[in-house]
């Protein structure tokens, strides 16, 4: 569903969806996602099962809404005028909340990709197919302003070399994706790989 | 258990020992990681529970084990003369049938550190540390010979590059890591990222 049509389809006040969004988190946060119920979600946030499923069609979609709505990785309002200030921006809007919340993000890829496909597909096409689109769009500027060579391979693997730092930094590292981190290796992998 | 600890303390031939790493392999294919019991390794390869947990402790170090006894992406024997050279050969090592193995290690370790702390731990100790020790003896060779500079910040995010490309490419893309994918990826991004 788009988010054109989760507007038209919506009764809520973005407030009222922003609550839900929250209630939804804090559930994930305390039993996770196999346990998490729409029953659950429809008790605390006092709304009927049947508004919730006719908003967001189901569980996968809801979560990932409800991850997409905090947002720590967003690029769409980013444009600072050179190719190492966007990825730098994209660092420095990780403040320490937003560092738990990167890392909440990809605990639950890891367990998309563990074990249910709903999920899965929910997380690419809700969260990373969009993110990749605003990517895209900040390397072609890069590229108009002869900051990177239109044919640079590197460019086809800037969401891996990030899903790696991040993904490996919280789950195999256990540590933080702190914002020194994150710049770290902004200046150390993709910018180089990237030719600037 | 270091390797040392297993050979001093196994009394099985090196091809029973295999026999049991494919057994336990075959059983992960089939049923995945949370549904495989020693009972099931202890029927399928005749032995006694006893012998397996005698020999590997537990469930965790047995699977780990058995995936490193595959060594999809094993970097002892790689000494080409030039850095561009290892890299290569570890993504040529992989053949048509070593890439199926490596999105079973993929798998494995999605599986661990979405929800299982011993089989993070005996993926971290058996399987990322060894290889990683591989990794910076390689590095080190490469500063030797002056293809890299000693202070570049690159060489603390190897790892983080290879399971960017090898996890994004086989959990979120979900299509093999085949010869040619690691090949471009190592030319587009590790190498310039090390600045050779």
């Amino acid at each position: 569903m788009s988010d054109a049509a989760v507007a038209r389809r919506s009764r809520m006040s973005p407030e009222r969806e922003a609550e839900l969004y929250e209630a939804v988190l804090g559930l994930l946060g305390e039993v996770g996602y196999e346990a998490l119920t729409m029953d659950a979600v429809a008790t605390r946030t006092r709304s009927s099962k049947a508004t919730l499923y006719r908003q967001w069609g189901g569980k996968a979609e809801l979560v990932v809404r409800a991850l997409r709505y905090q947002k720590p990785l967003s690029l769409a309002d980013v444009d600072t005028g050179s190719l190492r200030g966007d990825f730098h921006a994209l660092a420095l809007c990780q403040d320490d909340c937003q560092v738990e919340q990167t890392s909440a993000l990809m605990r639950g890829l890891a367990t998309a990709v563990h074990s249910n496909a709903d999920l899965l597909r929910a997380f690419r096409e809700l969260l990373i197919e969009p993110e990749l689109e605003e990517l895209r769009r900040m390397l072609r500027r890069a590229v108009e302003r002869g900051e990177i060579r239109a044919d640079n391979p590197a460019m086809d693997y800037v969401l891996h070399m990030l899903v790696g730092a991040i993904g490996t930094r919280t789950l195999i590292d256990e540590l933080p994706p702190t914002q020194d981190f994150l710049l770290s290796y902004i200046d150390a992998v993709v910018l180089p790989a990237l030719g600037v």
